[in-house]
């Protein structure tokens, strides 16, 4: 019997701790197994009654008898332990625990979690959760949880799949996708992650018949690593993968330790995330679930240009209400070719300047299919959107049964509804055209289809041995920094170390001095850093009085001496960064320098390495950066030096080990021809 | 008999056109009347028919028996004209004109839509429309409209109103709301508005006693000066207006003459202008519904500081998904404070860090009830949310009940369901507890409640004359503009102009000089500016090589001589500008300087004049100018001076005729103490 048999086909299901009170949460696993048609074996276990809403219940697994394939643990803390190893003792191979009060409730919960699942390792019981509500297969007719939603009469059939991190949200999915008609395969809440997390639950999705489309549902990932293996092999296996995520505000506050820490907040790096493994994310909660027809069997669209999206409406009002949001979300509307207007006008639909064809109360439902049908196979736009007025709610002959008619292309055609209109959502969903009941959603919708990217080919570089000259722990200095950054291939600031007594160099002028001192962390603040220094004269002052300011402002600190670097201009300043994410591992950034990067958090992220055509695509993402790409005539900075230093700062990725928590380059100079990283700083991990 | 009498409430309505053919959209309105119980005389007008529909009918409006209040044209182009004559020569107060074809189409439509709006007034005649669904008063039974939706067999009454430039949008308002239990009192679709408009609309609803909230759906603004007048008017009588309008993106292009016509595009320019009248503006179509209770009743929470909001719930992730989006949106969670903490506590409800108190299977509804009291009486939060999860589908009593009763308070309790749950959003709604369908439309919906302001005291300013020594037409080059600038209050440069043959001038170095030429429009880039000239000898040699170079590239050009001014500098430039929107009429504007307003969208708009408190707030606004709050421990900039220039220029607003179409000083520089104008532009209108 394999996971997935065990997991979403038992042939029999142990319900620990099922109530005789039906309605007690713990009741609802019987009766909604029972009422959604469960074929296999219940055994419920109940330590005090002997007859559980009609079943037969035993004390204990221990005593209950027969194979079985699954238990469902709904017994108060302590027992859970207990229940486990019972399963162990049985070979029961998985259980789904419902039990609350473990890693979510603090330090003392999330040890009792560690051993429980460390337990069940060593028992080679399989666990979802603890603190899941379970799983449903609505084709298997398996309804193992205690959702509420679950009272429900009929459970819509489809092969959409869901993993939720949230109990609930599986009954907002499932019943709100019924309301429109919607079907689902198999949905599993997976709790605390105690074993089986998300990562290998796509796994199980990819190899699953019933499932096309997989939907997530997250608060946090735990496992970044598994779950992008999972995204590559569903992405192989032409299975979408869709997220929606929490955690889109107050990021990174506990993750401000320094300058880049706090830009690359979270939230922005799991979206850079998400993009490199291929998984469309969307922005609204509906929309993940509005979103499965119109992802189904198609692959990322990989767009070089804005997507253009052309409209046929019976309402203008309705229709610009999606367009307008488009606009803001980036897509254009499709401008017709004469081709098309040859064939629109054929028609007899006359195009004005708007992109809308709009067919109010004129056209039949014949030349409504005609027009859409013109529409799909135009080379003028990349999608169709159809809006659909009133009529949606008492006349689909009118104006929807032209879509459900309309031919089925690679091209997608999507439908948006003015009125509530349940039953065309319907009767649109039946035909697996994607129907959204909100403008929204609908433009949320086409713009991560837009964004969905096939996974990144990682790049396979060669692994980087850490420079035996520089410190291993703690914080490098600014001079240790530049020597790794030009280690790396960064090109850095001519730079000569001065020493008591004199404090000589042999760079030409003009100069800049630094005070060398890992014991002060805002050296301009302390008059611990001199610019523009013109000769050898004016260096000796002003080095003399470097040192005096320092020794004011911070009387103990260590002095390692000068750092002495050639002044260098140019036409902007960058700030090039790398940094470890706790949830998704080694990211490189990109931004426009000075304080703009941080006023705006304008900058453009990646996981790390990356090559140096991604850097490119990166630093065209970054607005501040336009004044070095010929923005109102301003002379063009050297791009391409800059992304090969990003690309090179990215390869921190590579060094043997990942030693390094953050770098920075801020900033890096850009010239008209070519770059150079003029101040730094690394940390080490602790 | 009052217009809003015979426009919503007509004794007799003459259905002018009305086709026999149930099945066309013409024989709507006799239907719909019929079928909603229209208690007044349907007069049936149709050209060959003697009956429609089982109704006698008439050849002619002429022909028509008794006293009729109301017709409702939806016969073909040319006999619109015919009938609105023969509704003056009748004595018709008020003709509704469902048929289009008018200045939706072009110039041609316009011009007749002008001719027959100016004939009616001629003849007494109030227009709806042309290009009109039609209205719908549900309380008075008055179902007047071709709106497909009206087949819905019971039409909710509410308190809600409804002025809508889409007809189809009556139908997605009326049907949405009726799907959760929310009801609606009058509903107008108001078409071209040739005559009757927006402004006036909210007017008669200002009057109307059935009528408590009201909604506008907005493609454009005909009259803002009438809309904004009914607003204050609407605020006055403790009615708030809400509007969704599209044009949020591809703002601005058509208006793109100029740097500032560019920035100051028409979309944020209404934003200004709804808040400045105290139109509270939603940013999606379902939150435009869904808001009104959340509305109702109350008054401009005009919070000083960022909202808190207190979340109680029984799904985590259902709540976390609205605190996202809160979160983005600006608002913040309550932080319990310790007499809150004491008072949950002595409930048995353990807070943690959390900011969400969750009641998951735990609470007693008795215990849920205590808990929103606590929240509503503490002055820790600005509002309560309550995130319900799946028992909101078929288990109301568990934790829908609770929101049901507890008492009603000034600070809003507002809830989000998270599955398909019509009945209890139905529950909800009768209670008047604000509630939402989607975590985004919730989160939309609190953000626009909290930006809420009651409309702007306008500011007493005496008009200015134009100074009679500047032009009266055309640009003024800059030293023109900056005397201007000067004479409205804002500091400028100390300027001289120079001239042929030698160009002397006594202004103390170092000193700019620019080429003067209204010929020139990109001086810097024709060589005609040289700066930071150290000393009289420099400046000979720079002027001359000056006018050689702008001679060379502008041969025709005429040259008015040299403008000669001192150098300035100081902590961070600003960009002050004026314009006269086409829609909402005179602009201040005020963004962080050099390419970042125009790059990032940097910048502050309000409708001009401003106060200096109004300009204050703006500048808080500016991101970029944070370097000049204490960003950093960056030195200070004269904030205050700043804002004494915003409100300067914006006075541009007070000079007689308002001749000035667009001003723009930039930069202006900011100082540690002071401002100063350098450079500047006017355009007057045309």
């Amino acid at each position: 019997m394999s996971l997935a048999q065990a997991l979403f086909a038992p042939r029999a299901v142990a319900l620990v701790g099922a109530s005789g009170d039906a309605t007690k949460n713990t009741a609802r696993p019987l009766r909604f197994l029972r009422k959604h048609g469960y074929g296999g074996r219940i055994v419920a276990i109940n330590a005090i009654r002997s007859q559980v809403l009609g079943e037969r219940a035993y004390t204990s697994l221990a005593e209950a008898p027969g194979t079985i394939d699954h238990a469902f643990v709904m017994t108060p803390g302590d027992t859970v332990e207990l229940a486990v190893e019972a399963c162990g003792a049985r070979g029961i191979p998985v259980v789904t625990i419902f039990t609350d009060g473990f890693a979510e409730t603090g330090p003392e919960g999330a040890a009792r979690q560690a051993r429980l699942a460390a337990r069940a390792r060593a028992l080679g019981v399989r666990l979802l959760g603890p603190n899941s509500m379970g799983l449903i297969d609505i084709p298997g007719r398996v309804a193992l949880t205690v959702n509420a939603v679950l009272e429900m009469d009929a459970l819509p059939v489809g092969t959409t799949s869901v993993v939720s991190q949230s109990g609930t949200m599986l009954g907002t999915v499932l019943s709100r996708g019924a309301a429109r008609g919607l079907g689902f395969a198999k949905l599993v809440a997976v709790g605390n992650e105690a074993d089986l997390g998300v990562g290998e639950l796509v796994e199980l999705l990819v190899d699953d018949r019933d499932t096309r489309v997989i939907l997530l549902f997250l608060e946090t990932v735990r496992d970044a690593a598994r779950l992008a293996s999972a995204a590559r092999k569903a992405h192989a296996a032409g299975k979408p993968v869709v997220a929606y995520k929490l955690g889109r505000s107050g990021l990174g506050e506990a993750l401000a330790r320094s300058h880049t820490g706090a830009l690359a907040g979270s939230d922005r790096a799991i979206d850079a995330y998400f993009r490199d493994c291929g998984i469309v994310r969307v922005d609204m909660l509906e929309t993940l679930i509005e979103i499965a027809p119109l992802v189904a069997g198609r692959s990322p669209p990989d767009l070089a240009r804005a997507p253009r999206v052309a409209v046929v409406t019976t309402t203008g009002g309705g229709a610009a209400s999606v367009v307008d949001r488009l606009g803001t979300l980036g897509l254009e509307a499709a401008v017709a070719d004469a081709p098309l207007r040859a064939q629109l006008s054929a028609l007899g639909v006359r195009i004005s300047d708007s992109p809308i064809v709009d067919l109010t109360l004129a056209g039949t439902s014949q030349t409504y299919e005609a027009v859409l049908q013109a529409l799909l196979d135009s080379s003028a736009c990349d999608t169709v959107l159809a809006a659909v007025g009133s009529s949606a709610m008492f006349h689909p002959q009118l104006a929807v049964e032209p879509i459900l008619h309309a031919p089925p292309r690679a091209k997608p055609l999507v439908a948006f509804l003015t009125p509530h209109a349940e039953r065309s959502l319907a009767l649109l969903a039946a035909k697996g055209v994607p129907a959204f009941r909100t403008p929204e959603a609908c433009a949320d919708a086409l713009a991560a289809f837009f964004a969905w990217r096939a996974p990144r080919e990682q790049p396979a570089f060669a692994a980087i041995p850490w420079p035996t000259d520089l410190p291993r722990q703690g914080k490098l200095d600014e001079a240790h920094a530049l020597a790794l950054f030009g280690r790396l291939g960064v090109p850095v600031v001519e730079s000569a170390e001065a020493r008591a007594p004199d404090y000589a160099h042999a760079l030409a002028y003009p100069v800049a001095a630094k005070v060398r001192s890992l014991d002060i962390a805002h050296k301009t603040e302390s008059g611990g850093v001199a610019l523009g220094i013109a000769n050898g004269r004016e260096y000796g002052k002003r080095v003399a009085a470097l040192l005096a300011a320092v020794a004011t402002a911070h009387p103990g600190a260590r002095i390692d001496g000068v750092l002495v670097q050639r002044m260098e201009s140019g036409l902007a300043e960058a700030i090039v960064g790398y940094r470890h994410d706790p949830l998704v591992g080694p990211l490189v950034l990109v931004g426009a320098g000075g304080t703009l990067a941080e006023i705006y958090r304008d900058y453009a992220l990646r996981p790390a390495p990356v090559t140096e055509d991604d850097a490119a695509a990166m630093i065209a993402e970054v607005k501040g950066l336009a004044t070095i790409r010929g923005y109102r005539n301003l002379p063009h900075g050297d791009v391409a030096a800059l992304a090969r230093a990003v690309a090179a700062l990215s390869r921190l990725a590579l060094v043997a080990g990942q030693p390094v928590a953050e770098a920075e380059i801020n900033p890096l100079i850009v010239k008209r021809d070519g770059v150079v990283a003029v101040d730094g700083l690394v940390a080490l991990k602790a």
